[in-house]
């Protein structure tokens, strides 16, 4: 990707006053949605430059990359930006599972037949995932 | 849905500072990405009683009740909350289009060998949407 590019996309992009924008994750050959999360200018820099995605952690202040602790990466197949410039969707390849809780992506619970329900399992314990660590 | 439940998926969510949440809408059988918007308790109650998606507008500060200009409904299928309770996913059956500038959905600006380019045109132009509206 140029600067050139890179500026043009970076000026479409509103960020909040934290300076962060939220990015959807959607594998991109099933469509699943994984997880939303935040960027900001530099995880979006990072992310173009490196194909490997980065988020910006909320609680840690700082880059996340995906899967640095958990190896479970998100590589980067297309990244689109919205009408108005305020959301991202990341159109990825997901390796593993994208939910900190093991599961393949983080909309688990579901409303159903007026009951709040668990609609998938975890396929790996985040003890697996992060050790002693919690979330990456 | 029952009142214990609707209380009981309210606990989970956790609404940021301005009481809002961010609302992926998915269409419900192909899997695209729609849109995002944001939703407060009201929205998401009025969402639930009446099967009808409605967001809270932040530029107007008030329900938006998708597609009550336009037409360009969302029915709702399911709800689905994440792993943190801060952000829900709708899977939705969207009449028409769901962007305010005729495309199907809002994502339709993609970085593409190296370059930003526009991969989806209007299916309806946005005069016919909403007249001397803008968005809905």
């Amino acid at each position: 990707m140029t600067g050139t590019t890179h500026d043009e996309l970076l000026a479409l992009v509103s960020f909040n006053a934290d300076g962060l924008v939220p990015a959807i994750a959607q594998q991109h050959d099933t469509g699943e949605v994984l997880m939303m999360a935040w960027m900001n200018r530099d995880a979006i820099d990072e992310t173009l430059s490196t194909g490997r995605v980065c988020y910006y952690s909320r609680s840690r202040a700082g880059l996340w990359r995906k899967g640095e602790t958990s190896g479970q990466v998100q590589h980067l197949k297309e990244l689109r930006v919205d009408c108005d410039g305020d959301t991202l969707l990341l159109l990825v390849d997901q390796e593993g599972v994208a939910c900190h809780t093991g599961r393949r992506n983080c909309f688990f619970r579901a409303v159903r037949d007026g009951a709040l329900v668990e609609i998938a399992a975890p396929l790996v314990s985040p003890e697996a995932l992060y050790g002693h660590h919690s979330h990456d």
